[in-house]
């Protein structure tokens, strides 16, 4: 098994087999940059263009790590993808010396994760979350509109998705301020104004683009995993009362647009090609815009952690997996552009809630919860119908190899309490 | 009446009394730079600039008018657009030399306008889509969902929004390719998918944010205004079947994204202050957050035109006004923040369809022809249940002065057949 030079603990998620790309600014000051974590440092891969390393290669001494996003590499497409990544892989090889025995470089190159800063990996021109969780997707409609309507008569037909809000997104780490809205509940009257007492986490997956295509010009399905740069996880908070009185007839807005956190590390796709796995079978058969020979998609661990009050650590409140999902990748991508939509690098595609049948495979409080009837016992006698002010949640997931894993690390959100308003 | 010495035809839209900013490259050649119209010229921003015209302004000698969008500008904030706009009408004014009788910098800085091509105005960063006009509310929600769920219950309440696609946002005068996409007829078993055959078009106004706010620090609604740079025409084509299919539960998706058109010239807020008349009654009162102690509205006259197959020219085929618009912008702003989502300079925040109550002032194909059943009969012997091949549609909008108009020129687009596929 490959070996990185670099210390790697067993359960870390940045092993050689990963280099997952991330934006960073060191602690200490200086410019944001382009940095692949390994073990428990980052790679400055702009410090290693600088000292030529990447030459004659498309990414090389352009500057496209010398930037605050991915956005500039994610443009250059695949074949400068794949000889980035194997030069870092070359380069962090326990028998390769150029910068194991280069101590300047390494100096220059290497420095551990707790000194840097992550940020936002990429500038999201638009942002887009699908619903593509057959659980997950039933489970809401029984909530929202009874048993006998919860799936849509198009969900089995089509990947639904919605337009999100780009300028809301926000790295991982970052707060999370509980929104005020419009609020309504069933027996009242007339709305009220006030703070969401319904604040919800959702446990998602979201692909970066990497190279778009030209308005007018879908992507086949064939095509599609062409385009697609890697994998983050996303916390798309949802206030789930804002959202039931807004979202009738054109979908959720504010409910979801105060915050979406998305995880600092992007993990490319071909760290994931170990882990490909078929798809479900889809019944009944997609359009044939939407058909593959051999649909594929990820094995892919998936949980979330919440610790909140008198918790002494964060408690695992939900277990599921990638391969909970319905649609694949590919189809949301063929299907997103099938009409014209241009997609551009950089811009987001999430998977909606990941939700297992199991009770414990609920990968959002409205779910995990029975929308608040069934409140979750956590530790320290705490319990929780809905998220409250000071709780941390936490999203974590990774791919179990033979004795290593290609882990996305944690993505981590702590609930502030609204502000008074109006 | 303040005159300019540049020629300006009583009819034209674009007098001294409007000077609307656009982005504009010679077609001799060139980069991308703001402009201002003027007549049948504009006026080259930047050209002023290094001739230090704006000096001591904030926006003099920064090259935020050598750019290929108004976003660095916007972002200066009021100030340094009243600056500007003072310059630009005193240098521009009958009775002043400065620029009248200088020769040179008339040649550097003023060209006419069919010497020009004209770009989409702002990089958007996000693009939001209300459905603020009451009476194509009610006239959809009645083709839709039947007379008695035509308004949902949150529509007097809450200003109704949803997150649109900034990717495939368009310059007026580019073609519009008809999407593909699935559709299913309410009496067919299952979808097909293929060429729309509901295809429309959506008269709106869309406000350009200047300065944007802070993620969780809303904007009050009486500060609201201060954030608006300007107004442009609006075309959401839609196609009808795309999303009657796709829109339960999360809202228009493909339907759609597939283009947007933008007007070229964004006219400021301060060009419309003569125009401004008190907002229209709301019942029930809205929440506090959304009152405002003199509601004030604008007076623009808004108009349709359709040219197809044999018709010799351009037909009118809606006359609506944007006093229809039952939400103010300053209503739609700090709802749109009030949960905490960040606006940022040259998003755009469209009204949707502006209609009317009566037959002529609908502002869509949907409503005209009420969902196809009642085709336009146009010159030529041309009908028009909705759009076809080759149809040209103009959108224009005026405020009537005494003696001028301040307008926003048109916004063209004519639909292509939609490409094989897949």
């Amino acid at each position: 098994m490959k070996r990185s030079f670099v210390r790697v603990e067993p359960d870390s998620h940045f092993p050689i087999q990963n280099l997952p790309y991330g934006v960073f600014r060191p602690r200490g000051g200086g410019p944001p940059r382009v940095g692949v974590a390994i073990g428990g440092e980052v790679l400055d891969l702009d410090a290693l263009d600088r000292a030529g390393c990447f030459a004659p290669a498309a990414a090389s001494g352009r500057g496209v790590f010398a930037q605050p996003s991915l956005n500039r590499f994610l443009a250059l497409g695949r074949p400068a993808w794949r000889q980035v990544r194997e030069t870092i892989s070359r380069l962090l090889d326990a028998d390769e010396p150029a910068l194991r025995d280069n101590e300047a470089l390494r100096a220059a190159a290497l420095r551990p994760l707790r000194e840097v800063e992550l940020l936002l990996p990429a500038e999201v021109g638009d942002y887009t979350d699908f619903y593509a969780s057959r659980a997950h997707a039933e489970h809401v409609g029984t909530l929202f509109r009874g048993k006998d309507n919860a799936l849509m008569p198009n969900w089995l037909h089509l990947p639904v998705g919605y337009h999100g809000r780009s300028s809301s997104l926000i790295a991982g780490g970052t707060d999370v301020r509980r929104p005020n809205g419009q609020l309504k509940p069933p027996d009242a009257e007339a709305p009220r104004f006030g703070p969401s007492r319904q604040l919800d986490f959702e446990l998602e997956a979201g692909w970066l683009i990497g190279t778009g295509n030209g308005q007018g010009r879908p992507i086949a399905v064939a095509d599609a995993e062409d385009h697609l740069f890697g994998l983050t996880l996303v916390n798309d908070w949802s206030a789930r009362d804002i959202q039931a009185w807004e979202y009738q007839p054109l979908g959720p807005f504010l409910g979801k647009s105060f915050a979406t956190s998305v995880s600092p590390w992007v993990v490319p796709l071909e760290a994931l090609a170990p882990f490909r796995v078929p798809a479900g079978k889809q019944e009944p058969e997609p359009l044939p815009y939407l058909r593959s020979p051999s649909p594929e998609t990820f094995d892919i661990r998936l949980e979330a952690y919440l610790q909140g009050g008198a918790m002494a650590r964060p408690e695992r409140i939900a277990a599921s997996s990638y391969r909970e999902l319905y649609w694949t990748i590919a189809q949301q991508i063929a299907h997103h552009t099938s009409g014209g939509c241009n997609l551009r690098p950089g811009d987001l595609l999430a998977s909606g809630t990941i939700s297992g049948a199991a009770k414990g495979a609920r990968g959002c409080m409205l779910e995990l919860t029975r929308r608040g009837a069934e409140p979750l016992r956590l530790g320290g006698g705490v319990t929780r119908a809905w998220l409250e002010d000071g709780d941390l949640v936490i999203l974590t997931g990774w791919c179990q190899g033979d004795g290593y894993r290609v882990g996305f690390g944690e993505l981590a959100g702590r609930v502030l309490p609204a502000l008074p308003y109006p």
